[in-house]
């Protein structure tokens, strides 16, 4: 059984991502499961703050770790920690990783207030891997109508090298989330922000640290491609899985009606999640279908 | 931490029921844990064949004993299990109850495929509690439209006595379920079949174990506490949450268009789930709100 370091470092030296997948109901997770499984590449789970109370943080953790006992390489992260408090609960519960989310802070503050956060994760479990954020970039993985209010789309508000090389240094954070144009949950009737690649692989060689990118949904197959090639390690899907999941949902409902038992209902969301993470690991693995 | 054993045991003796509920969803898994928490009594989870395949043994195995280890006396059944090999699937991942289900089949051969799953899983697990099923009282938990075909709804196919304490005799099973006048599923616009109380009493004591009531969805209370002092100690409902997860789930939907988070939508029938399981608990352990 490999550990969540030994997977990150793998897909780095191979020049691929591990794909990271949301959820907040046991379809998701079965979907999510399965596809890395039949593909046979690892995944990560990630529940956010009010995912993680929807759960319940410890049945997330028992779920995982059943799991990885069948022999999946899967691990959980508890995704855009906002509390000192969450993330102390998240390591205690027995997260693999934290993300410790101050990048809505003026950046002093998001260094002091993360390296804070690492010192007591680590102090709770060495083995857990901090990430941590710099730049905003929405913080809804949701349908959007514009893009969220002060969040980084312009180029000069972006994180710079010089950002990442301080933030690392002054936190120990074993991974880096950057704002490269980048946006939590997907724009409707718009395009998304294209990608700052070359900020990208700027800010990895600064950083020194694996880089995680969030706000993947709607992104092209090309940008992915290419900030995998420019040191993405970790990619982040939400919002395409949930719309896949309410999408499937109501299909299923509509197909069924009169039906009342829910694992006659539920695997058509199911099935359309799979679709969604398996064209994403493929994509993110560079597996060829 | 209190058995099983030591439940049904206690529920017999104080004369209350065990509420035995169903689930193929983490919410409706915590609906009912959580209205179990806060009444603050034991709780049975049953998955059927089906439900189980859906959610995965051993994950439900794993979030019932996370929440077990959290100070909730709860514990999993493998609700009509119909082979022996699923029986002994369910014994080897962790359930603490096997109902073997061999209802539908001729006396005789209910008797010795029942007797054999008794002792297949004991080997694999003592402290396991298995229930025998006499009389078929329908199969699907469900809004039905009639009565199954060949469900003993007369009084001249109800168990008998002699047969219960014969099974009992030649099983081995910890628990009976006989067929009394219940049926699984809710009949829509039609009355259900009236219990036979007086057969409850007369099958407790030939049998000399506790009977578990199947079928309890839309009973009157009156019914229920005359089957409890007759000699009932658990009660199974299914269908009445099943009905309350889709009517809560298309509420949730149609409350929340637009929206894409489960854990946004998910309230809903989580909330009329619980309210169910609450109102039931509360019959079943006499408890007055």
């Amino acid at each position: 059984m490999k550990t969540i370091q030994e997977v990150i470092r793998e897909a780095e030296s191979r020049k691929v991502a591990v794909g990271h997948f949301n959820i907040s109901d046991i379809v998701a997770l079965r979907a999510i499961s399965e596809a890395a499984g039949e593909i046979g590449v690892p995944v990560i789970i990630g529940t956010s703050e009010g995912e993680g109370d929807f759960m319940g943080r410890e049945q997330v953790v028992a779920l995982i770790r059943s799991l990885r006992e069948d022999g999946l390489d899967i691990f959980l992260n508890s995704d855009h920690t906002h509390s000192l408090e969450k993330a102390e609960e998240a390591a205690r519960d027995g997260y693999d990783a934290v993300l410790f989310d101050g990048g809505k802070l003026p950046f002093e503050e998001n260094k002091a207030r993360t390296r804070e956060a690492v010192s007591r994760i680590k102090s709770i479990n060495p083995e857990i891997i901090v990430e941590g954020e710099i730049g905003y970039i929405g913080s809804s993985s949701e349908l959007l109508k514009s893009l969220p209010e002060g969040a980084a789309v312009r180029k000069e508000d972006f994180t710079t090298p010089e950002q990442a090389r301080e933030f690392i240094k002054a936190t120990g954070v074993d991974l880096l989330a950057p704002a490269v144009g980048n946006i939590h949950g997907m724009l409707m009737g718009a395009k998304e922000p294209a990608l700052d690649i070359e900020r990208i692989r700027e800010i990895r060689k600064a950083a020194g640290v694996p880089l995680v990118l969030h706000g993947g949904s709607g992104l092209s197959d090309e940008d992915f491609l290419a900030a995998i090639d420019a040191g993405v390690s970790v990619i982040h899907i939400n919002t395409e899985i949930r719309v896949a999941w309410r999408h499937g949902l109501e299909k299923g409902l509509e197909k069924k009606l009169g039906e009342v038992a829910p694992y006659k209902i539920l695997p058509e969301a199911l099935q359309e999640i799979k679709e969604i993470v398996r064209k994403r690991l493929r994509l993110f693995n560079k597996i060829s279908s």
